[in-house]
């Protein structure tokens, strides 16, 4: 367990009247224990009163390991094929817990919240995930380590793939490229990258298909790494030799506008203002209708994690706080554009982790 | 859209009393569109009424996607930053939806439920994972086929790993090969597979450390590979160097029971009597205490999906039924003993998808 992390977490619970909370297998779960599990069809509950020792409602296969990964000594286990239901309201028994149960709302399934609701009839929830969210934000010097890990492993993998990069080769190669090296440059997350050209890259979450790179296309990478935990979440748009003056246009637009982002990024800020930077730039260009997603979003134990960078979003930027920044541009039927660096918050305004180049092409 | 199998669903959901289903991103969303998209924080709701056309809730930027691959025309869409209650509740409107919703309780999150409360207050939730767990149980032809190809992935990466067990290399130099395996030879899922020597194997779920192997130990390898969607989960353990009596007979009690179990197999059989097979052998043997799992799981296009060969699941098992067999026997602070198959019930009896040897040393 990191008991800072845990305390700091039973000040945010109390202050908002949260009896206690509820949390699976997931970022959460790693970011207070330290123990990277796997969300399954086995209920794992781990329990952090408000007030007390943390505890564990878990499978008795997994006790041993828990045990030894969190430290935490009250583990109430079931067998495969008895409930969890018995096992959860002896901990809640155990401690005297009442609700209301606190549960990331993107984390807890049906699956457990109907194993609450069973020991905790007619209690409420609430969604703490602002406060793990406020927590989570503000990332200390080894996370940021980590995070700059995972931010190399991407760059060395764009390095190994941009000489393929020409007209013949297919997204779906130019993917398992992506995939062989994440294995080769120790990510621990490895994936089929995302990769979509020509016409396709105008659909910001195309996957890579079998189509077939041309002269005057457009392709972008979206490629994420783990490392120790932590995420880097990056992409490029390159040119396929001529490339024409509109799509070459849009390509200006973002740049520009993220590159303006990344140097008027300062502490104090909202979130939604990093979203308001670039969309201001691109909307005074004449493509706001073509920039159909947020600016950016929180980055770490998750991918995608608070704060996002998008109208609404409120939350003050601290120095530590680390998220992407990646307009785009998507021109239906002719192609798309994006670029995304990730940024942490420093005490004067911001510091791209990511260095690799941004220029549309070889020789820009 | 697979029509065939959203009309069984839509009968089996007739016949069980529920308004409309609610799929998100994952396996079952898979089964019925074809698409695979991820679960994220952005809520995607596939919405299949008990009668009539299925309909989506879902992102703006995911619109172009999900039309093409799901080929559903009614997609009621939000932007980044706007609520999904909006167009949920004009979905729900404009097909005349009303309760009970039914929804898989390892899949739908607080995050939906939330949406779904407010469009529809005072609903019930049933748990459709049976229902569904019953359409995907039996797979066809192709669904095999792709089974058979994730099987032959680990197969060929136990080929390649096995020269490597050896005094001296550590397990995560092992799960190394093992990850660099899974993506050369084209494996959707590629991770960090789960190795375990000595003592570690002990605790089943354990994942690789920086243990170097000894003469002595027992080391197993749980790998999993996945092709067009579906999943193959296998395991087997090596002997390194001489291995001591106590860790040989437990293997061999393993061996039998899983061995034995395979051959006796039959249509009509329970899922729970599967796990008998095994368990009564291994009991009989005297290290019942050790087994401390159940025998099996459904796989497909997830690693562990219904039914579940534990006492206390009746289902039927039917031809085209595919499961894994995997006794263990794990003694704390020796080592612990897993082999793994994939099968399939056929007309007769089952059938391994799984050829890799089972013997212990090579010379067994």
């Amino acid at each position: 367990m990191f008991l800072k992390r845990v305390q700091k977490m039973q000040a945010e619970l109390s202050d908002a009247g949260v009896g206690f909370a509820v949390i699976v297998p997931g970022a959460n779960f790693r970011y207070l224990t330290g123990h990277a599990m796997k969300l399954s069809e086995r209920v794992t509950m781990l329990v952090v009163p408000a007030e007390g020792p943390p505890a564990l409602a878990a499978p008795l296969l997994e006790a041993g390991g828990l045990a030894e990964m969190c430290g935490i000594e009250d583990i109430f286990t079931y067998r495969d094929g008895e409930s969890p239901v018995d096992p959860f309201r002896r901990l809640v028994d155990a401690s005297d817990l009442s609700g209301p149960v606190g549960c990331e709302f993107t984390g807890l399934r049906m699956l457990e919240r109907d194993v609450v609701s069973k020991a905790i009839p007619e209690t409420d929830y609430c969604d703490i995930t602002g406060i793990m969210g406020r927590l989570r934000g503000v990332k200390d010097e080894s996370e940021l380590e980590a995070m700059e890990e995972a931010v190399e492993i991407v760059e060395g993998v764009f390095c190994d793939v941009q000489d393929s990069i020409a007209p013949g080769v297919t997204e779906a190669e130019l993917a398992q490229e992506v995939k062989m090296g994440l294995a080769e440059r120790g990510s621990g997350l490895v994936y089929t990258g995302s990769v979509a050209s020509g016409e396709r890259s105008a659909l910001p979450h195309a996957g890579p298909s079998a189509r077939t790179l041309q002269n005057g296309d457009l392709v972008w990478f979206d490629v994420c790494a783990e490392y120790g935990g932590y995420h880097s979440d990056l992409t490029r748009t390159f040119g396929v030799g001529d490339i024409a003056s509109d799509l070459r246009e849009a390509y200006e637009v973002v740049y520009r506008a993220q590159a303006r982002a990344r140097e008027d990024i300062v502490p104090g800020m909202a979130a939604e203002d990093v979203d308001a930077l670039c969309r201001r730039y691109i909307e005074d260009a004449g493509y706001g209708e073509y920039f159909t997603h947020r600016t950016g979003h929180g980055l770490g134990l998750e991918i995608h994690e608070p704060p996002y960078m998008v109208s609404g979003d409120t939350t003050i930027l601290t120095p530590g706080t680390t998220f992407t920044v990646e307009p785009g541009i998507y021109l239906p039927g002719r192609g798309g554009v994006r670029i995304e660096d990730d940024v942490v918050v420093t005490q004067e305004g911001c510091r791209s982790l990511t260095t690799y180049p941004r220029n549309l092409l070889p020789d820009d």
